[in-house]
């Protein structure tokens, strides 16, 4: 028998037309969609491709567990991955809905390390938070001979400076509650006044700032500092 | 009078499908479309977004001079913002082609830099090319805590070592002639086994290849290595 195919689909940042072609394709030719969802909030996945879903989808939420245990989180894994494994077994494609790109912070790799060897695979590239966020600030990122470089906020304090003190660009993403640390970082290294703030890029409630008319000291997590390299020589 | 609207619109990687369905209404209401060709060769974004061009739309080829000396590209660059601004007087709005993303490695900051502030203008984020070849190698890229980088090949060898040694994933963009450095800097860091090669990620002609399956010392301009960060503990 002919298994069902997976598919790692990127939604794009927040933008409901900043979806690929193919990845609205692919939803539309695809019986059953998957996508996680977190602390017990609606997923931000679903709720960027929703307007392209059609009623005859089966839908498969994979609820990650509130409390922050790698342990439980890798049990959730391992039940989504078998209900999806179930279907796919049944000869039904399965769309997995990814914020972003599906292989750049993103949950799929979880499910592609359960499932990918097992079935016929494919992903499907998406916009990027950090692009939309440029793209919104209205600011090239990065040019010619410049580097960049895309970490998490949650690094600590020395892996921030070192990483960020030695490149053209950054882009420091999952601000949340590490917004007060990353600031002081940015201050400490004398980049506050490149420093842009974006909330939400591309997407409903979208807020650009310079860093320095920012007073909060948290943000969502969905938001993020960008660092451009200025005006390549 | 009211100006047009200057539209830096990213179409992504090499497939077609990869454009967002907002760029394709942005091309679709566009009556002028604008890019650059480079060597004297077809232009690259023209290519990729050509199923997606109306029969009616004016085009600005923007030909950049075979010789790379800075001073002839600034005046290629003046002039082609010159014939762009001169739409916008004229209330047409340009939408401008950009391979990959407009504001990642890309020639619209030049034109953005001669007429963003003069004209309303709005970038359309695209997928970039170390997206799509992480989709093409389907390798996860960067996960959880991990830091990546963004390079280009043309760097000189000590930054290379300097970049690539201290982050967890790499992207390197533009090749060409910079493979068999960055192949020794690869081979000296200890990373032979897990760098992967890719060639027109998503376009006609995609490749993908272990680093120590590729023999060749040279390599096209639209081929990367990644290394991707591995498992995120």
């Amino acid at each position: 028998m002919i298994t069902g195919r997976l598919f790692g689909v990127g939604v794009g940042p927040g933008d409901p037309e900043l979806l690929t072609l193919k990845a609205v394709r692919i939803l539309h030719e695809s019986p059953v969609i998957a996508y996680v969802s977190a602390d017990g909030r609606p997923s931000v996945a679903r709720r960027i491709a929703a307007q392209h879903l059609l009623p005859g989808h089966s839908e498969i939420n994979l609820a990650l567990p509130m409390l922050p245990l790698p342990e439980l989180a890798q049990a959730a894994y391992d039940e989504g991955a078998s209900r999806i494994g179930s279907e796919l077994e049944q000869g039904h494609d399965v769309a997995v809905l990814c914020e972003g790109d599906p292989l750049v912070y993103g949950s799929f790799a979880y499910l592609f390390d359960r499932l990918g060897e097992r079935y016929p695979t494919e992903v499907v590239p998406g916009v990027v938070s950090f692009t939309a966020a440029a793209a919104a600030a209205r600011k090239p990122l990065v040019g010619r001979a410049q580097t960049m470089v895309v970490l998490p906020a949650t690094l600590p304090r020395d892996a921030l400076l070192a990483q960020i003190g030695r490149t053209d660009a950054a882009a420091i993403l999952k601000l949340g509650r590490n917004l007060a640390k990353v600031r002081e970082v940015i201050y400490e290294l004398g980049l506050s006044e490149q420093a842009i703030y974006v909330e939400h890029a591309s997407g409903v409630g979208e807020r650009v700032l310079r860093l320095v008319d920012l007073t909060a000291d948290e943000a969502p997590y969905f938001s993020l500092l960008l660092l451009p390299a200025g005006r390549p020589s």
